[in-house]
Formats: C-alpha cells, structure tokens, sequence
C-alpha cells in the first residue's frame, strides 16, 4: 500500500479517545474492509457476555464465582449493596491507613516513620503491584517499594540485604488471596526470621491483604498485625490490581490512586459502548483476532517506548496468557488457545531483537505503546533542536515502518502523557480486551485449571523428599545411589525424582547428605551423615 | 512413556559436564532414536563451519571480519600474534584500572573513591553487562552499578534522581563498538550536562570502550577522559561480554573475571569435541533443531529457577533472535528464519503464564535451568524438614512433569551452583548452540543486515521533523492541519509522519508548538509560537 493509501487507511480506522487521553491505530494490520462487519456477530456476543459478567453472573464456573474487577473502579454497578459497600469501606481504609503510615501516627517500634515497604506475593499478588510501582513511581516516594516474589533463598536473601538496617522501619505486607499461596507463605516466614533476627517484632511491621477467613487472615488476626485488609473472591488475582492488592501499596508509595480508579473507571465506561469502532478493547481484540487467526498463531510483542513501561508487558503476559491459554472452549471441545506475549521496552529492544522481527520468522504482531509527552523537566538539545525524546518518537516511527515494509503487521496505542489516570486506563483496556476476546474465541478467561497439576506434582516431589531423607538417616553413614534409594522406599517409579533430590540434597548442607561422584553420575552414591532419630 | 521407561530415557541422553559443573538433559523432547545420526552430517558441517570460524575466517561477510569472541578466553588460540597480544594487554589493563580505582589511587575530584558506576550502553553494550551485573553482584559490591540503556529523557533523568548526589562519586561508562549509536550518544549527552550542571567535569569521570579510532574514541582522548579501553572489529556486540564491554564493569564491580573467563573457557574446551553425544553444545541446537523443525515453529521459554538468572532470558533473547532471525539463507534464498526467545524466572512465571504453557496453544519448547546449590547462608526451616530451596527445587520438577504431562517439550539444564564460573560457561554453551544451529538452518549468525532499515527510517523522521519545525516557525502563529502542513513542506507523501511528528511536538514544550483541536482529530491545527529566525 502507498503511503498516501496508508494515511487514508489510517484516518479511517483511527480509534481517538480523548476521555482517556488515548489513541488506538490499528491501520499497519492487513485486514481486509468488511473484516469488522464480518465479526460483528461475535462481537454481539462478546458485549452480551461482559454485560452478563458486570451484572454478576458466575463467570468462573469452575469455583463459583462472580468475576467483578469493574465495580472496583464503580462500586455503584456491583449487584449487591453489600459488595458496594465493602468496595468502598476498603478504598477508605486504604486511604486512611496510608494517610496514617505516612504522617507518622504508625509508626515501627524503633523509628519516628517507616521508610519502606517489602511486598510479599507471587502472580496476580506481584506482577501488578511491581508494574504500578515502577511506572510511576519516583526517586520522591513516601515509602520505598521493594518486592518477594519467589521462594529462591538467595533472592530473599538479596532483597533483604538491600534494605538492610532499614528493615526497622520497614513495612511488611503480605498478599496471598487464597492466603495458602507456598512461595509467597515461606517468603513470609524468611522475613519474619529475620526481623526477628534483628531483634523486632514481625508482626508489629506486617500488614495483610487476604480473603476474610484465610488462613493468613487468620494468622494475622491471631498475632496482632499491624491492619489487614480484604480480597474477595469475586476478584481474580490477575485483575485484582484495583483491589487493595494494588491500592494499599501504591497509596503508601504516594502514587494517585484515586486517579488511577479514574483512568480504568472512565475506559470501563467507554469501552462499554456496543459501537465496535468507537471501542478501543473491542478493536484490539478483533486485532488480535484477525492477527492470530483467532487460533494463537502469532505471538504478541509488546513493545513501549517508555522506561517506566517496561513491566507492562510482563504484567500483560499474565494477564492474557493466564486468561486465554485454555485446553477447552466453552463447548467442552479442546481447543488448546492462547497469546504468547512478550516484550521489554523500545528502542532498547530494537537492538536486541528487531534483527528478528524484521527479517526472520513471521510468527508475531507488534504492539507499540507510545507516550506522546516525553518528560516535566526541560530538554537537552542533542543535535542543534532535536531532544533525546524526539529520537525515542523517530526510532518508534522508523521500526513501525521498517515492519510494515517487510510484512510484519502492527498496532500502535498512543498516550498523550503518563500519569496514575492514563496507567489505570491502560490495564482497564487490556482487561476488557481480554474479556472480549475469550469469547471471540469461546473459552473462559477467568478460571485456570491448568495451575494446579505442577503444584500437585510439586507436593508430591516434597513427600518423596522427606521419604528419601528419612531412609537415609535412618541409615545414617551408609552410601546409596539413586536407584538403590528409590528401591528401598518403594519408590521404584520415581527413580528420576529421587535421583534430583539427591542431587539437590547433596549440593545443600541442610540436609546433611554428602555425596560420592560413581564411575559416571548415576553410580553416584549419597549418605546421611545426621545422626539418627 | 512410563515413568521407568522415562528414566531410562534419561540415564540414557543425560550429558553430564564435569568441568563445568554441568548436565543437560534432553530426555523430555520426544525425538526418536535414531535422530542424532539422522542429523550427524549436518553436524559435521557446523563442527567445519566452527573449526574454520576459531581459525580466523571473514565470517562475517556483510563487513567482512573475523568472528573471534571465543579467543577472548583463550588468546592462543587467536589467528594472529597482534591480536593474541591485545586481547592479553587489555584484560591486564582492565584489571590494573580496577585495582587503582578499588584502591582510590584514580579517585573523583572532589571525594576519596568512586562509589557507583553508570554505564551507558545499549543492545550487546547492555543487555550483557546488565546480565552479569545481577547475576553476580551483591550488596557488597566494590562498586555500585546502574545503567542507562534508551533515549528516553525521563528514563534518564530516573536514573540520575536514583543516583542524586553520588554523581559526584560516580564513574560512567560509555560503551559503543561504532561510537556512534544514537541512543548512547544521547545518554552520554544527557549525563554529561548532569555533571555539569552539578559543577562537576564530565570528563574526569568518564571512561570509553569503543573501536579505536571511533567518533568516541576520538572524542574520548581529545577531552582527556579517565580512560579509554578498546572493542575490536572481530567481536560482534551480542558475544562481547568477555571483551572490555562486559569485564570492565564486572570487574569495577568487583566480580571475579579471571573465574569469569575460566568457565567460557572450560566450556569453549569441552564443546569443540566432535563426538556430538558429548558435546552440551551440539545437543542444545540438535534439541532446538528438532523441536522448531528448523523453521522457527516453536518459541523458546527460558525458565531460570533462580531470582539471579532473571535477565538471562533477556540476554537470550538478543543473542539468540539477532543471530538466528535472518531473512536469507547462505545460498541466498528467502527463508524468514529464527526463534523467539522469551522468559522470566520460575517459580514466578508458573503463577503468570503456566497456564497457557500446560493447557493453551502448544507453540513453544521450555528451557529450565535449575541451580542445584540455593545459597550460602543457613536454611530456615520453613516446613519441618523442608527449606525454601526445597521448594523452588520441587516447583522445578512439579512444572517440568506437568508440562511433559500433557505433551510439552522441555530440556533441563542443571548447574551445581551459581557464580562467575559457571555463568561464564552458560554463556559460551549457549553462544557456541547458537553458531552450531545456524550452519544447522544454512543462515549466517554473525550479521544482523535487518537492523539498519528502522534506524534510516528513524533518521529520515528526524530530518522530517526538523522541515516541519522550521516550515512552522518561519510562518509562527498561523495554524495549520497536519495535512496542510505535509502539503506546504512538499511532503505530501508523510502526511502520517508528519501528523505524528505534530502530535508529538505539540504535547511537549520544547519546539513551541501548539495545537488547538478540530472538529476531529485530524483537522486539529497546530501553530509555532517560537519567534522566527
């Protein structure tokens, strides 16, 4: 296509949003005219199921639930007046109790005001709160954000050692909807050492964000924590970045939130509209539609051409993996779908894969996300008038082009500046394009049966553990291998696993199993050199 | 495949690497027996097509030069005695410089000791540096580091407010093989007019690493900075980490280069064996080769069970994607070849995208890479008998068995512990898998013609933007349309650019641009209220 057919093209699918401050181009994807009246009986049902999920239906079947991330941001469209209530009881809670960190009224119990805070949680309790934090967060914050979000002991460890001394005044909060989450639990105990260890009181640092009733709501409960604070099970973790899961630590960072519930509230609201031109989720999920032929053919990189977006593509990756990778559809068929996402941040990407995108397999469409308004302070000329910024604009114009000129599809979201609001917007765009999408596609976005099987297996490979270690105390000082073990715990069909925990025991002192290296590795043989018990 | 079947399976392909510390296994990819000499003679080849590269052949053809990383941690093996002593002389001057700037003999101005360092770089002047950086460095650091990687002025100016005063103690590091990459041209701009304005010589803490004879290097020894270190035309910014580009960070740090280059050694050694079912290398793009089909099919999800790996699938992601995602093959044909690398770290990433991986579209093989040591420090108990390490370790086998569950391929890679040795030796496994892969696939891994057509296009934006600059302030405070503006500066062609050179001028105070909306967003006006000139 020529570029004056391009520009045309480009005025006449231009997606313009001015309520969210926000521009949606999906101009540089083949489609041909007539696509979008050939989908609009999709469409249909896809407004009809969102407007079936926003009045209450039980939208995640598999646990009986509500699905209601958009009252968060509306309490008045809840179907219950308890659930409005609660909604705003919590956003006033929040807001109180960050008013009150933050004038110093808490306080820890060896300093005038905490500094930082330590969130603990893993998934939908990680991946937002770490996204908002650094998107826009700043050098200024009231309280210093740090993150767990894993059960690597060295990576707490590392955390940890960065806040250092100041652990006095940190503030913990622990976020685990279900409140059982592993990681996330024995993230807690590792911090709870070692506040201890320095001789403070953990409880008197830590706040909970959990479903009423949890077992860490009521261990918080119990041990006297400094606030707790709910989850309902109307919010699934990968949407809950409106709940208290995203709000409590970004109101104590200092961060708008009441702009943020503004920005996703006022795309909510546009975004309702049934006229699918008019709607910027509608169009994006019909874009990736039309992009992966509605089967996860492409993949979809992400790419923003702004630092402070560089953990919007992490965030997405959950949020429309987790939603769409789905073996049945709705009709019990399997069906296998899914996105894969991925992506970092512009340019800086440009020369770390552009190589690829350009040139190489054509199993992607692009995402660009730019932010029309560079920075608050005043620029620096870096060629006689020309900024840093209006580099970032050129390199993002040059490789959208320099795409388009080899075939590789692409859309472009335009934000006139980032702020709290316009953040807000943009999750709230991809949560309902998601929505509307899994219907395009006819599954179910929000339930997510797959999750369970590896930690099933993951408590299973702990059992075995304490069998295989248990064997070899009581046989403290005598030299197994692997099969040996296994044999003598009945384990004979997991030699494999066995093997790997001996592997594994072995290179840790914890459990005091030496090992002696066989003629090759698996004539290895292992002994406890515990005394027995 | 049984459990006891699969264990022989495993037993039977394992890869076990001694000198490295290191197992690959390759039993959960379904190929069948018989593959590995089915693809024996395309083996042979890429075992030449190495021999012949190590030995100093024009492997790069698009520029004519010798492709030489792998002399970097064995200088004898250089084709020539000119190179074998520079590399030699410039390792000895890394580790003089560090030693005098650890010991404050080369000291800032106005304090006792560089306490930070900012690196400016971007794409293989980053993504290794970066890399290594977190993988290896702790609160103990000699010397702090941050890094500035994009164009973004707020990007840049977060950097330097995480920074503040320490400026003054900070040592930046400029970075750019050409010495000429825009983006770090930029930062280096940007930082240099912080120090300025700070009363502070840019130069007196400046240190180069670039081609000698640059645009950088000329600029670097004109301004009399601190130091200048050289990159040469035979090492390709993708495999530069064991050149000055990598080491004199890490080793500033305070990371242990000498183990660093010791395990790329190591594994340099072990994977120039030709008996493939020895060689971790040949079995990694043997394993890539069979489940891609050679044609990019399947993506790469690289899973790090470790918070310290976190950034090497990003480092993948760049050296696997710019090396493998090449338009035409060696016979010239078009062939639209690569793999897409993505990936975070486990067990996060169960709780973001598992899901998919398990139950959604079956586009993708996983690499897990387990670390058999956790950590230095004592275990907490966090279950009885039962470490945190425990259970990043279970979480492991938990996914790797539900994934091969359901007919997932995934290859495992294990290492005894994590330092500089061994991630030295991860490094040359996967640079020499990917060299061995592109003879596999017939592409040549040792350019990246793609990358130029985005960044041209990007130059050509700049140079629009300054016509429609001056069109708008030689006629200052009249309004135009961004099409009337196209039409007047005979662009007529750009009118898209053009309107995105508008919107992007008129939402940031630098050029004095103002727009004042239309009826729609394309018969918006825009005006200069700069004086003219």
């Amino acid at each position: 296509m020529n570029s004056k057919a391009l520009w045309g093209r480009y005025k006449k699918y231009l997606c313009d949003c001015p309520s969210i401050g926000m521009t949606l181009d999906i101009s540089r994807l083949n489609f041909a005219d007539g696509y979008f009246e050939r989908m609009e009986p999709g469409m249909r049902k896809a407004y009809a199921a969102m407007d079936a999920l926003e009045a209450g239906e039980l939208a995640n079947p598999d646990e009986n639930r509500m699905v209601g991330h958009y009252w968060l941001r509306n309490p008045e469209r809840a179907p219950f007046p308890g659930i409005r209530q609660e909604i705003r009881d919590t956003l006033q809670a929040i807001k109180d109790f960050s008013l009150t960190v933050h004038a110093g009224k808490i306080y820890p119990r060896k300093h005038a005001r905490f500094t930082r805070m330590l969130t603990i949680g893993i998934g939908g309790s990680a991946l937002g709160p770490q996204f908002v934090a650094d998107a826009l967060g700043s050098h200024a914050d009231k309280i210093r954000p740090h993150f767990l979000d894993n059960t690597d002991p060295d990576g707490i460890e590392r955390v940890l050692a960065e806040i250092g001394d100041d652990l006095a005044d940190t503030l913990t909060i622990v976020i685990s909807k279900s409140g059982g989450t592993i990681e996330t639990r024995n993230g807690m105990l590792e911090v709870a050492a070692a506040y201890r260890k320095k001789g403070l009181s953990f409880e008197r640092h830590a706040v909970a964000v959990t479903g009423v009733g949890s077992k860490l709501d009521k261990l918080s409960e119990k041990d006297g924590w400094i606030a707790r604070f709910p989850m309902w099970d109307w919010v699934g973790g990968r949407t809950s970045i409106t709940s208290a899961v995203g709000l409590l630590p970004m109101s104590l960072q200092g961060t708008d939130i009441q702009g943020f519930l503004k920005g996703a509230a006022l795309c909510d609201e546009l975004t309702r509209t049934k006229e699918t031109k008019l709607n910027p989720a509608a169009l994006l999920a019909l874009s990736w539609r039309h992009a992966t032929g509605g089967r996860g053919a492409k993949d979809m990189v992400i790419l923003p051409y702004k630092d402070r977006l560089m953990l919007f593509p992490k965030y997405l990756q959950q949020l429309v993996m987790e939603s769409l990778g789905k073996e049945k559809d709705l009709n019990g068929k399997t069906a296998n779908q899914g996105i894969a996402v991925y992506g970092n941040k512009g340019t800086t990407d440009q020369h770390a894969y552009v190589q690829q995108l350009r040139d190489g397999v054509n199993n992607f469409f692009a995402t660009f996300i730019e932010v029309l308004k560079d920075h608050d302070a005043e620029s620096l000329e870096v060629d006689p008038g020309v900024t840093s910024g209006d580099y970032l604009h050129a390199f993002l114009q040059g490789t959208r082009n320099a795409l388009y000129e080899n075939g590789r599809e692409s859309l472009t979201i335009t934000i006139e500046k980032l702020d709290a609001q316009s953040v807000g917007a943009l999750i709230a765009l991809y949560e309902r394009a998601v929505g509307f999408y899994a219907t395009l596609v006819n599954v179910n976005a929000y339930h997510q049966p797959g999750v369970e099987a590896g930690k099933k297996m993951a408590g299973a490979v702990i059992k075995l553990q304490g069998d295989v270690l248990a064997f070899l105390r009581k046989n403290a000082g005598k030299a197994y291998t692997a099969e040996a073990v296994a044999h003598a715990i009945g384990a004979d069909e997991n030699d494999e696993t066995v093997f790997k925990i001996l592997e594994h025991a072995a290179a840790n002192r914890d459990h005091k199993v030496t090992k002696k290296q066989g003629k090759n590795i698996f004539e290895s043989t292992y002994a406890s050199y515990a005394s027995p018990f």
